[in-house]
């Protein structure tokens, strides 16, 4: 059913971490000054939450899906499709699909695995692979470019699988291996046919951007040539509800990075995209959190996600990471100002932790508020990790988010009478 | 994968307990002066277990399985194979295995259920049985002594069930019944068949032992004589994923129960024996500390468990359960001193908890903490069952146990990108 009261998950990616020796022992979000956070917990609901266990490391995508209600232990299956269904590619039963970087190689050996972040001209490289390498023994490949060095890859064909090896090798002044069955999978016919296909089309790929006139022109300019493409994370075809069937409820994605776009994509959610996100440092916070305000005119629900605060996770960057908790919590600081909390509730969490003293994603709980319409306050009065510990929601998981969301704004079917 | 931060979890068996009247209302862990666990607690991240879920009651082997991530209700088959993994028997596909005590009758009544918890002799008298009563009906019936009046039973043979019922009346100044199918298999071929085998055997063992040597001098010297094993326990093989499968991980374990140690033989993990470990009060709870620091020297995961505190809640004694309470927090002491928390990760908990007022084992939650290497510390100060209610893990299962030591440990694989 649609409902009066609108709902929101503001997600800052990574927003999660452990005690910092150089903050004190405090966490960057405890030593981040966040008024505007702090008022959600002192007048909200917080808890812990753990995307779909405790202690269970989670990726974007999975915690995302986990974060939307979709178990992805039953659902998960693999990232290439979200990753293709970011950039606009259909990926229909039956695909195999997988995320590409753009690279850049000597012979086999891998010299940069993101060809320099190359910035421009991806379209039409990939313009210039699919016309070489579009259709390999039957098999349609469909490649086309993300941002930056990334892109996405989807084979189309009889008798495909996803039970194959990567081609990158994710490290840098190594040679690139043969794609190969798994071993589980090794006399198996649809997987010796679709490694085949990989490796005939990685050299195809290499043909058709050895010579790009780009390529030539990067390399007068000292730049890194885009002269292959490496595939890795394959997966086939989730079969996930749409959204709206799930719930009732018409929502909206507002995400800076292709991953979660994707599964928006596959949710069959409206995806609004705002030019001035760029899923970096800089990214404007403010223009993300206008456009919540927007997509709740004519939307139940909208999730919008904050890239930034992951980047200085993975960069072991403390004081990176709290300049981006500063913009989350000024994102918040507009919607306070711009909706009404008696007719909107929202939740503001991580999707999962990204300590910078890890560099990578943990397991371990994400502090989370509920604040607006219907929710009991309890008696926690800032939004930090321990503070969320003595929330009155204790320790809850991904599933528990919608139902609790619904149940404060009032728009949720009783079950029993 | 392996490892760089070892992972411990250290059990005191038995350890949670309740209010008591003669300790001020304290439980007998709060009661006792415990500055190690009290450091970890303040040091740490804490919270309760449930080894199952919140309230079920567990056996030491359904707990021990849980905690390490197996599910009982879904793998555990009975105690008697456990039992006789422990004394080091083979529990195969297809055999009945039980739990037996060598006890004292007088005709069919049992006067002595454990013939005065016999400390010598026994692995002569399962000879005698195992001469008389080896082979029946074409069963191999193979019998072997355990530590004190304890023995195992496997029964091995084509048509054999577990639905039956148990020889040993668990009370003494009873008659000891018949076995017989359970009503559900009332005309099931494969009970009958094993109820006779069985009511065949307590007979056999009989005749062997009661005009046995040792038994004859045990009465010269005024001791019950062991002159029958009383079988009880059954169960069939359990099919239980190898540990070091499961996790990747080189797992030790260092037990002082057969019990506990039959789970860790099915679980093909190495079970170090300490020949100070008493199993009883008079334990040496250092030479258990120090067996875990030099299992990791060469394992990434060393599970301990100390039975002592358990030993207090079934003697409703509580100064006993707190003297044992002092040995748990002494090896812990020992760990400190000499293991690096930075490259260490540490649960302590207990099984289930016995407390003193019930004598039994009950389903409350035992408290429990984490710390060291990747641990977000809570506010929990000391370690206790009321402390522990306010940590940051709030309730929590078995099942998340590995996941979460694994997380902290930085050696859990991604779920996802």
């Amino acid at each position: 059913m649609s409902s009066d009261c609108k709902m929101i998950i503001f997600i800052g990616d990574g927003l999660g971490d452990r005690p910092v020796a150089e903050l004190g022992g405090k966490t960057p979000l405890e030593a981040q000054d966040v008024p505007n956070l702090d008022f959600l917990a002192a007048n909200g609901l917080s808890g812990q939450l753990n995307p779909v266990a405790p202690g269970r490391r989670v990726g974007s995508d999975t915690a995302h899906m986990a974060i939307l209600g979709y178990n992805p232990f039953e659902f998960y299956k693999g990232r290439g499709p979200f990753e293709a269904k970011g950039v606009g590619l259909d990926v229909l039963p039956g695909d195999v699909a997988f995320r590409c970087n753009f690279s850049t190689v000597d012979g086999r050996k891998v010299i940069d695995r993101r060809a320099g972040r190359i910035k421009g001209g991806t379209e039409e490289l990939a313009a210039a692979v699919n016309a070489k390498a579009g259709l390999i023994d039957g098999v349609q490949c469909i490649f086309k470019e993300s941002v930056e060095h990334r892109a996405a890859l989807v084979l189309r064909g009889e008798g495909l699988s996803e039970l194959i090896t990567e081609v990158d090798p994710h490290h840098e002044g190594v040679d690139y291996p043969d794609c190969q069955p798994l071993p589980e999978a090794a006399n198996d016919p649809a997987a010796l046919k679709t490694a085949a296909v990989i490796n005939k089309w990685v050299q195809l790929a290499y043909e058709a951007l050895k010579d790009h006139p780009i390529n030539k022109q990067r390399e007068a300019e000292g730049l890194p040539a885009a002269n292959i493409a490496l595939p890795r994370g394959v997966g086939t075809a989730a079969n996930l509800q749409p959204f709206k069937e799930k719930y009732g409820l018409d929502g909206a994605l507002i995400v800076e990075v292709d991953l979660v776009r994707g599964l928006g994509q596959y949710l069959d959610m409206d995806v609004v995209d705002v030019p001035e996100a760029t899923g970096g440092q800089d990214t404007d916070e403010i223009a993300i959190a206008k456009a919540v305000v927007e997509a709740l005119k004519d939307h139940d629900f909208v999730l919008a996600n904050i890239k930034a605060p992951d980047l200085g996770g993975h960069d072991g960057d403390a004081k990176k990471k709290m300049a981006a908790i500063a913009k989350v919590d000024n994102a918040i600081g507009y919607l306070l100002k711009n909706l009404d909390f008696e007719k909107t509730v929202i939740m503001v969490t991580g999707d999962h932790c990204t300590p910078v003293s890890f560099m990578d994603h943990t397991g371990d709980a994400i502090p989370a508020v509920f604040y607006g319409c219907g929710v009991r306050p309890d008696e926690v009065e800032t939004y930090g990790e321990r503070a969320a510990m003595r929330g009155g929601l204790s320790n809850f998981t991904g599933e528990d988010i919608m139902p609790l969301l619904t149940n404060f704004a009032g728009c949720q079917e009783k079950f029993g009478a």
